[in-house]
């Protein structure tokens, strides 16, 4: 299930740091992989920034293709996203792709050949902004949002919602993640003098 | 409260993205912000990437003095966080920074001049590698940790500890975080064929 996300609040699906997933399609083969490295660049128009190795067959189809896509999986698909995190495209079988190796349902993007995992939080369509030196040096890649998807019982309004605590995970090593925990509001410390 | 980080590990401190606190000092200032945009960019030799606002004074002290630290906060300091998110340095009156506004405490770092702020759940202090382009064109920081540091009580022998569900926070928008939830393991989806 997914509504559109006002480009200028698109930002906020990753502002709390989730681990995510990035998907991208190229010459007739497509991918998707882990990502515990994005983060949000720019507000307005929304820029984001990933790092993908360069072992990677997802980078290759990033860089044919120009376009990427950020998948924010939720809780249940942590599975998913550890098993999609741990093996190369390139270790499959001819003619095999890690969709149909894990079982995995995608949908179309709007924008670009990406395919979006079914069943994630939100999706962020992105166009790669070039930047050779860096993706040499850094492997880091960075991207203009040009639409944004968000699962509306999660996210709405330019909002997370409540039910949005526990929906979606963060990545900390050797298999295990911190769920996303309870939402609070906190107040501004005040000025002393 | 800190004990020393291997820095193989560092990457850990930041991988599950929680929102931080930038400090830096130079010609005799001292400063801290909020940026709920970090990310670890490679594992060994450690290094992070961070957005800092051409707006900001910290950024002037990064560049100045070629260092910063990242400090992780608590759920217990997030008030804090939003007071130095809030406000500029320089809207402050003439001879007071933030600590000495929001009566927050600071201890010296072992390698750079940036303060780093006491009660926090880990720290990690780097050395600026200067990317002009980046920085003027995306506000983009990127730094190599040379030195790593972490409540033993929460982040101990390479790994965050039980009592770190809810210890960190996460920015959304609008003074309001969700907390870094509860841990769980995942196991890989197996392979179909």
């Amino acid at each position: 299930m997914h509504a559109p996300v006002e480009l200028a609040k698109s930002y906020r699906l990753l502002n709390h740091g989730p681990t995510v997933l990035v998907s991208a399609a190229h010459g007739g083969q497509r991918n998707i992989m882990a990502a515990a490295w994005s983060m949000p660049l720019d507000f307005n128009p929304p820029k984001v920034a990933v790092v993908l190795d360069k072992s990677t067959v997802t980078r290759q189809l990033v860089e044919g293709s120009g376009t990427f896509a950020l998948n924010v999986p939720t809780r249940a698909q942590a599975e998913a996203t550890l098993a999609v995190g741990g093996i190369s495209a390139s270790e499959l079988p001819p003619g095999q792709d890690k969709f149909a190796a894990f079982g995995l349902s995608a949908f179309a993007a709007e924008r670009i050949d990406a395919p979006l995992l079914e069943g994630c939080a939100a999706w962020l369509e992105c166009r790669l902004l070039p930047e050779p030196h860096l993706q040499h040096q850094y492997d880091l890649f960075l991207g203009e949002v040009i639409a944004a998807w968000a699962d509306p019982r999660l996210f709405a309004d330019g909002h997370w919602l409540d039910a949005a605590a526990g929906s979606t995970v963060h990545y900390i090593a050797g298999g295990r993640f911190f769920a996303t925990g309870e939402a609070f509001d906190a107040k501004a410390t005040p000025r002393r003098s």
